[in-house]
C-alpha cells in the first residue's frame, strides 16, 4: 500500500466475532510476493445469500459464476483474491474459477456450488489459481475473526482496509451486521465499488435478503464514482448466517426488520464512502445532493454527471468554486433541467439562482469551505420532485500518477 | 496562449480569401488585455447558413440566438468573442445577444436575424458587451483575410490557432472551403469542439447545406472527445455565400457534388482532430477504431466509452498497452458486446481475440508503438456490422494542471 489517504479514517473498527463467519487470510504470491491475498470465509450451512454484480458486458469469470451460484439462495465459503482479477481470460479463466471451487468445496465440505468466489486485480493474465487452491487448507486450519487481515487481503491500489459494522435488534434479539470492502480506482456504477462482503447472523430468507441488498446497493455503492470506469469484477455479497434466534421474517416491510434495515443501510453506506475516501489521489470527499429532477433516478443521473465531470473534480481539486462547470455537467446529463430555473450552492450558500449568479454572493465562506476536505455542493433543477445523493473526491495529480504506472 | 501542444500542426495553414467573406479581428479586453478577442466576419449577401449546436440542457444565450436565427437560413454577419462565454447570464445574457446583434447589423447593413453570435470562455460571469459593440465600427473599416488573426481571436486555452482548408471544383468551376476552430477542453460530443466556421464560396441552398454539415458533423466534431465534458456553448456553422459560379445545386446527392462533400468532410475531420491535438495536456493522439457493433450508432458509443475512459486516457500517457482497461471500457459502454469473440488490436498488433491474451503475441511493436504520439487501437466486439472511428488524446499531469487552476 502507498501513502494512506488523508480522506481516511482514523482506524479499522473493531469488528466483532458474528456467529457462523469464520475467516483467515494468507500470502500466497498470487502476484506480489509477501503481502496477503488470499481469503476463505467459511460460513454456517444453511446462509442464505444475496448478490448485485457488475453490468459490464465483460465481466470476469468469477461473476458468472456467483451469478449460477446465487440460483441456489444458500452459501457455505467464499474464496476471494486480490492481485489478478480474472478477468477476459476465456475458457481457462473458467476451469480456474471451477477448480477453485471444487477444491474449497472439498476442504469446507459442501456443494461446489455453494462456494462464492470474487477477484480482483490485473485483467487479461492467467490467474495461478494453484497457489489459491494450495493454501485453502491451510487457511481452513486457521480460521478465525481477524477482519482486518481478511480486508486487507482483498485490497489493490487500497490505501487503507475498509470495515464496518453495526449491533441491533431484530426484534428483542441481538444481531450483528459487519462487513469488508475494496475499491480506490475503476469505481462507478452499476456496480459502484469493486468487492464488498456483508455478513450478518440474522436469519431471513433468500428473496428477502436480496430486495434488502438491492434497494441498499442502489443508495450506496451505486451512487458513488470515483472515475467513471466501471470495473469487470464488481460484487456485492449479503450473507446471512441464520445463527441469531430471533423470530421469523416473513417480508421486507416487516415492522421488527426496520432497525435491521437502517443497520444495513449504514453499513453498506459506510463502506461505499470509505471507497470514495479512498479514491486514487483523492483529497477531498464530496457529496452531491440533487433535487427538483423529473425523478429520482434522473437526479441520480444529474449528480453522477457532475461527480464524473473532469472539469469540476479538477476545480474541486484546486480549491476553486468554479460553479459555472457544475453548470455545464448538469446540462451535458441528458436528463431535463431548467437552465432558468436552476439553482446551485457550495458549502451551504447559495452561489447561482434562476438562471444567474447570485449577485453579490459572499465569496469568503465558499473558498474557505473549498479548502476543507468535505465539499458539499447540492443542485436544483427546477423541474420535478425527483432527488439523489451522490458521492466522490477530486481529481488530482496523484490519479495520474497512479493510473499513468500500474500494470507495468 | 501556453507551451504549443506537442501534437500540433508545423504551421497554421495559408489560407486563402474565400470570395464574399471578409473578416477582422481586435483585442478588446473582454476578459484579458492585450491578446485578440473579438471577431467580425462579414458575408455576402445571399449567403446561406446551416448549423449545429450543443445538445446541453443549460446552452448559453448566443445558443439560442443562433437556432432561432439560422430559421431564416440567411446570413451577413458573425460576430465572436473569447474570453466570457455569456453562459448562465439570465435575461441579461438575453440582452446582451440582443445589442451585438442590432449594432453589428448597423454597422454591416442587415437585418439583426441576419447576424450569428457566439462566445466562448468563462461561465456565469456577466458579458460586458460594450466592448464588443465599440469595437465592430472599427473592425468593419479593417476587413481583410487574416484568417490566422480570425482563429487566434475565438481561442481560449488553445495552444495554437487552428484552420484548414480545401480547393475542389464543383462541375468545372473551381471553389473554396475554408474554416476555422478552437477548443482545447470541455471537448465532448454532442458537440464535440466549441466552437467551429466554416466558409464556402459555393452556392448551395440552406436545406443541402444543412444536411450536408449534420453529417460530416457526425462523424468530426460528434467522434472526438478530450474529457467528455460538453460544453455549453459548442456551435458549428457552415457558410456559402454563393459567389462561384457553377451549375446549380439541387440535391445532396448530385454528381457534381461528390468532391465539394468529401473536401468538406475533410475540413470539418481536419479541423475536429486539430482540436484534440490541443486537448488540455495532450501527449498522445489517438485513433480508435471500432467495427462489429450492433450498429454505427453503437459503434461510436463503445468507441466514445474508451476514449472517455480515464484508465485507458492514463494507461496511454504511461505508454502502458494495459488492454484490460480496453476491455473494461467496451464493457461499460452499455452497448451489446461478445466478450468471448472480442479482439483488440494497439499499433497493428493483436493483443487480445477469442475473449483472451494472444498467447506469446509481440510485445516489443507494441510497446515501441506505445512510445510514439500516435496511438491507434482497434477494437471488434463480436457482434454485427457496425463500425466507427472516434479520436481522443491521452490523460496526464497536464492536464490537471491547466484545469485545476483556471478560473482563479
Amino acid at each position: 500500500m502507498t501513502d494512506i489517504s488523508p480522506l481516511a479514517p482514523a482506524s479499522f473498527p473493531d469488528m466483532p466475532e458474528i456467529p457462523g463467519v469464520q475467516l483467515a487470510a494468507a500470502a500466497c504470491g498470487v502476484r506480489y510476493a509477501g503481502q496477503l491475498d488470499v481469503l476463505l470465509i467459511e460460513l454456517a450451512a444453511g446462509t442464505e445469500v444475496a448478490g448485485v454484480f457488475t453490468q459490464s458486458q465483460t465481466a470476469a469469470a468469477p461473476i458468472d459464476w456467483c451469478k449460477q451460484a446465487l440460483g441456489n439462495g444458500k452459501a457455505q465459503a467464499l474464496v476471494v483474491n486480490s492481485g489478478n482479477a480474472n478477468a477476459f481470460n476465456g475458457v481457462a479463466g473458467i476451469a480456474s474459477v471451477e477448480r477453485t471451487a471444487a477444491q474449497a468445496s472439498e476442504i469446507v465440505g459442501c456443494a461446489p456450488e455453494d462456494v462464492f468466489i470474487a477477484s480482483t486485480g490485473v485483467i487479461g493474465e492467467a490467474l495461478p489459481d494453484n497457489k489459491i487452491t494450495d493454501a485453502l487448507a491451510g487457511l481452513k486450519d486457521n480460521l478465525g475473526s481477524d477482519w482486518q487481515a481478511a480486508a486487507e487481503a482483498i485490497s489493490t491500489t487500497d490505501t487503507y482496509p475498509k470495515g464496518s459494522f453495526r449491533k441491533v435488534k431484530i426484534g428483542d434479539k441481538d444481531v450483528i451486521i459487519g462487513g469488508i470492502a475494496k475499491g480506490s480506482g475503476m469505481i462507478a456504477p452499476d456496480m459502484a465499488t469493486m468487492l464488498a462482503f456483508v455478513f450478518t447472523d440474522a436469519a431471513i430468507p433468500q428473496n428477502i435478503l436480496q430486495r434488502l441488498l438491492a434497494k441498499s446497493a442502489d443508495e450506496s455503492f451505486n451512487s458513488i464514482t470515483v472515475d467513471s470506469d466501471t470495473s469487470t469484477s464488481d460484487t456485492v455479497l449479503l450473507f446471512a448466517t441464520g445463527q441469531a434466534e430471533h423470530e421469523w421474517v416473513a417480508a421486507v416491510g416487516d415492522a421488527h426488520l426496520r432497525e435491521f434495515r437502517q443497520a444495513l443501510d449504514e453499513v453498506m453506506l459506510d463502506l461505499a464512502q470509505q471507497v470514495v475516501r479512498d479514491g486514487e489521489g483523492a483529497t477531498k470527499f464530496v457529496e452531491i445532493k440533487v433535487s427538483g429532477a423529473a425523478d429520482d433516478a434522473a437526479a441520480r443521473k444529474i449528480g453522477l454527471a457532475v461527480a464524473n465531470s473532469p472539469l469540476v473534480k479538477t476545480a474541486i481539486a484546486g480549491e476553486d468554486a468554479n460553479w459555472g462547470r457544475i453548470v455545464m455537467a448538469v446540462g451535458k446529463s441528458g436528463e431535463k433541467a431548467d437552465r432558468d430555473k436552476l439553482c446551485i450552492s457550495m458549502g451551504g450558500v447559495e452561489i447561482a439562482a434562476t438562471g444567474q449568479a447570485v449577485e453579490g454572493y459572499d465569496e469568503a465562506p465558499v473558498a474557505e469551505h473549498m479548502k476543507g476536505q468535505e465539499i458539499d455542493i447540492t443542485v436544483d433543477v427546477g423541474i420535478g420532485q425527483g432527488s439523489a445523493t451522490v458521492w466522490t473526491c477530486d481529481l488530482t495529480h496523484g490519479y495520474i500518477t497512479i493510473n499513468a504506472d500500474y500494470r507495468t
